[in-house]
């Protein structure tokens, strides 16, 4: 058996585990070593390090400090990789903690975040999701049962200094062009509640005070949330510090593309069993910039889809140029209608969008002015038939049950 | 065998042709009519009309006037159909002319429409693509060959006055934005090159001068470019005229999600075979305002993917938020540059991506202030390994044959 | 376009075509040359030459002399090729005759050949299918539409003398095990209704009495029957004649493993479109006896089965060792029992079981004393739910349409 | 999380465990009671009760006294469940032991039981597989991982007095056809080291000697050894007693069809995750006779497959009469043979066969006399192509590892 590496408590604070960090930073301290072929074992806590309860309140989503996450483990050194090099990591096995057999989904307030839809679902909102074995259902979604593709939101290796700048730059300079925005263009280096591992004293707030945000995916891969890069991918990371220094966490028991819930997938507590190996100097081999991946051959087999089509004409009409953003927004929008037809509430629906092994493909980018993208559904995970048929739908969701709701506080 | 109702000669022009037409336009009168339930076959010109030869020059692909696309077969009547209902179009079969099994695939240069990445292949440049029964191979991109994802990238129903007027609107509203650019945002009403099908005379001058473009897709469907909409697919229609008015053209043997190439996918002349149906007011009971559609059963199972990520930082290191065009533009140049290393020229790459079953997902699109974008390549179409591997990519392409190119004219 | 070296006019009697063949003999002249490399169409009979006729009667089916199946298109010679060498054929495409879009399936009495459950249908019966683009659907059998897995059910290379002695003497050597049974355990030479190409004359008697029939699977490949050699695939067949000698026909639309009803698939008269390549001495080299196949990227991609289970004990409860013969036709039984209670006639039920993309394993061989063997039947090809409910089957078929059946004649 | 209801300590006696029994028989007490709708977790021995090692002797697999055989946890009673109905049973995941990350598979000698290929393989070998995370390997086979299709080898109900009178009758009279045969044609029942769970005493006793034993699958499914009733499959098993009483065991991390070596699988130690439900009288409502299931949606999507025909023309050339058994030991061997071409020993290449997710198809059954089988091999589990190239094939395994082999004792 793999030895564990980094284990994680999940009645103890994630700030009080030195194996687990919150930003990026290339000072932060290897939290372990190993060499390349090695094959081990991290446990992660959920990306809001055990905010998020499996209760029946949407509060904590509505009342977290998103400034808090993303709760990381690692990072792990590996020995003899150099910068250019490239990290091979293969993601032999993810699952959840055996102690903690579940995943919350959300909609963040728009005052607190906001999501893909938030014009549509502005106020904090929270399913929680059972697993059973490979299979997952929610008391507050009915009528949906589907196998997890089980993966880590966010996994990549550490900044050099050079690439933390260009981060911080390019992102401050966005925020300065509407700094007051609400949900703001992107977050800046928060020290208040930074965790810098086991770099603390003097060394430690420095660092904390410039440390990258870990919400967005960047050229090291990071929050890329791909639900395809699940257990049984074969990844390959850009290494840029002595050691890679490769960190993982935010894992999700299933999601579907785009995370349009942003609160997000099915989130979840967990560990990830992985294998490295290095190329060396495979960065300018294979002229890579962000990391390459190959899917799993583990993956849901679900075949039978229904699929939305979405064009760049927005809620109001308005017609943008070749925007695959509006696009989707629309097809998500007419997936969630439709689906209201069988009973489901709105929140549901979108429930379902941003949980479920569902796929949103970029079909067109060039037939100005009007991109057009497609949102799949998998007919599988329901347990009554989808598909349009001559007499209309049947309503099969007969309420009771729904996705919990937070007013937002004055 | 069904009854072939739309024949097209290619030796014959296509504006000679009463059942083609090229623009959308209420008054267009049925090519034919047919009932619900009923099996037919439709013939088609490629989208330009026979314009793209079969040869080495890509001076047509630089001289063509676009103001003439997409020659539509239709439309066609279906009895008893009204507003409100969906039309039930099974996409029994799609295949090319029997004399003319090849198919072409190009970028526009910049000055004449352009493309996804324009900015990087400024110039007319063409590939000629063969048909070997359910495979395609090019003289001017070897090392490839693969199973067409075979299907209409045009397709829909005649819009209604109002749905016409509101398409119009916006068109023309959002070009008066940046009157003069190039390639200009949308394409205004265009009568010169007008084809209304059997409407002519006064009608038809009065129709041609208001009637819809054809190049963007739109809330009847349309220009979608889908490449998954192939043949044995069933599509949901919305219907705004009576008896429908159903169209189809623009061919594709093969196409990447995205038609990044814009000229196009492998745009090729053939025939539809297909079968309708309604469901009688089946826009309300299914809350359909864009078309719905299930895949077909019988698609290329190509399922081991090399995957690249591209995230919403442009080529020059600019910032956008949450873009999921810039990170998709990312994603092809990532995997364009990677292609080169095996030897491919940077064309060859971007023609790939054009017209192989390549996958575009929209990957994330919460994580602010970054998208990410997912492209997905099949390893099985390569007649040599692509993966990486710890020595570095051997050189498989030697040079000789490439995508053709012309210059522009002065 | 490819060339079609092998044209076959249904209105014409297949004997009277000399580029057809019915039997196996290394004497019969080739009916055409090709190259390495070339791409070319050989047009097809159905396996009965056009006996059995869409219409509404089983008469056919029971008046038939199998002496004289099957008719062959070829023997195509290919410039170059040894014994000794593999003859590489990409199976480009396939489809049926455009005049004639429809197939036959069929249950042969038991006096005439069987079947593989003669015992429980020992009289003539037929079903016709009618082909919908890449669906098919029966007037026979409602209830069930799927896409076709479209294969030659017989291709292969002309053996050589010695091949064709062995062939010879061990089947006649096990007719003689029990000379009288019916159906007859092998069919001996039968030159009465030999049908021998090119070759007339003394010569073409003297062969006549010699040449094998085509109704085994041989070292050739030959009568395989196997559904997933279907259009798109590449085939490694053994060569044992100079130029090869590739002969082809018996194309089925769809067939399910084992082709049970023997009569068999979803039969039809079509075209193959095919390419040849070679691998000098290739059987040494990979020790190659049978052929080998890789399968195609196009077929349906049915994924949702419902499996049923079959042990070596037979219908009357008596105990076989390990024969997995036995335990199909049990797993066979027990899916004709079960479609049953849908409202389908027995007869249904087997041709369902012959006709469509059904799987049959070989599970389990070393269980003493008990095989297992697994029949599949894809669920997604009925247009009603057949999966066990908590409250029992619904009755969906409701009469009227069966399986043609005529009786024996005394 | 589910309620482990069975636990077994690897360092135990199965003996020792009263959860635990080794024959099949009615009067076996449960050992635990579930309710309908009930999750809960089963672990369980491997099917020697840990008597094969992992270590680099095959002693143990030509020793073993197979009598023992196979340990099953369980009965479990599900409350309500009657005779007749059937018992639905979600495997809801199957993993192996944390603290037993591997498995073994071998080919028992001639004396001890054989395999389907014994004639080839007389002699006890071994092969050791490791498991890494969802993937395995073995420092025996070199060149392959796969990823597991996990799934339990033996499931089921206990059989009723009368059911359980059928076997015995039955198979004892199979035997006695040939009493002496080595190996054996089945096994009598075996009191001397049957296990019968909580039964002991007189009545312990007297079942021990009627105890059916567990080696072939039967009318209730029991030692199917069905690759594809893996994790996330749902199965519909024949209930004869109140209270169902279902065993399981016998877990495999992988097999391929038939289970060739015998010894078997790649065998482990590990839990099974489920639920049961049940659907009252459901025997007689979809005229059930042997378990039915539906496949998981979560198994290795390999589908880039060799395939390699085997006809019932046995290894001395002599005809057999449509024996699909004989057909596809002839694939096997084909199979083998064409392996060895890479480098791979003879026994290497079986061992592949018996544990890779490995198709076994019943291709052709009623072409007199041949029947047709074919075996597929999915290429994607090499770490180097096994396609035949027009060059020939490369020798990739070099030798040094091999499959331990132990003489059999005088």
């Amino acid at each position: 058996m793999a030895d564990t590496l980094i284990k994680v408590d999940l009645a103890q604070s994630a700030y009080e585990n030195e194996q687990v960090h919150n930003r990026w930073h290339p000072d932060i301290p290897m939290a372990c070593w190993v060499n390349p072929g090695d094959e081990f074992i991290l446990e992660t806590y959920d990306w809001t390090g055990g905010f998020i309860k499996n209760n029946e309140s949407a509060d904590d989503v509505r009342d977290i400090d998103l400034s808090i996450v993303h709760f990381l483990s690692g990072p792990v050194g590996v020995r003899g990789v150099k910068p250019g090099d490239l990290l091979v990591v293969d993601l032999l096995d993810v699952g959840a903690k055996p102690e903690s057999q579940w995943g919350f989904n959300g909609f963040f307030s728009k005052q607190n975040g906001g999501g893909f839809l938030t014009d549509h679902f502005p106020l904090a909102q929270k399913s929680i999701w059972d697993f059973h074995g490979v299979y997952t259902t929610s008391r507050h979604v009915p009528g949906v049962e589907f196998a997890g593709l089980i993966h880590p939101g966010l996994i990549g290796c550490l900044p050099d200094p050079k690439l933390l700048h260009t981060w911080n730059e390019r992102e401050t300079g966005l925020i300065k062009t509407d700094p007051n925005r609400v949900p703001p263009l992107a977050n800046p280096p928060f020290a208040a509640t930074a965790h810098m591992g086991k770099l603390v004293g003097d060394a430690g707030r420095r660092a904390a005070a410039e440390g990258a945000r870990t919400v967005p995916p960047r050229e090291h891969g990071g929050n890329c949330d791909i639900k395809d890069l699940s257990r049984g991918s074969k990844v390959y990371f850009p290494v840029y510090v002595d050691g890679a220094g490769l960190s993982v966490g935010d894992l999700h028991f299933s999601q579907g593309d785009g995370e349009i819930t942003f609160c997000g997938a099915i989130e979840m507590a967990g560990w990830v069993h992985m294998r490295v190996n290095v190329i060396k100097d495979g960065m300018a081999k294979y002229g890579i910039k962000n990391p390459i991946f190959k899917p799993s051959p583990i993956t849901p087999t679900y075949n039978d889809y229904l699929i939305f089509e979405g064009i760049s004409v927005d809620e109001q009409g308005k017609q943008h140029y070749l925007d695959v953003n509006v696009a989707y927004r629309q097809a998500c929008l007419n997936a969630i209608e439709y689906l209201t037809k069988f009973g489901y509430s709105r929140a549901q629906a979108y429930a379902i969008l941003g949980t479920a092994p569902v796929q949103g493909h970029i079909s067109g980018v060039v037939d100005i002015p009007n991109s057009c993208a497609t949102l799949w559904i998998p007919t599988q995970i329901f347990d009554f038939d989808i598909r349009p048929q001559a007499n209309g739908p049947t309503v099969h969701i007969k309420g009771g049950a729904d996705v919990l709701l937070s007013q937002d506080v004055a």
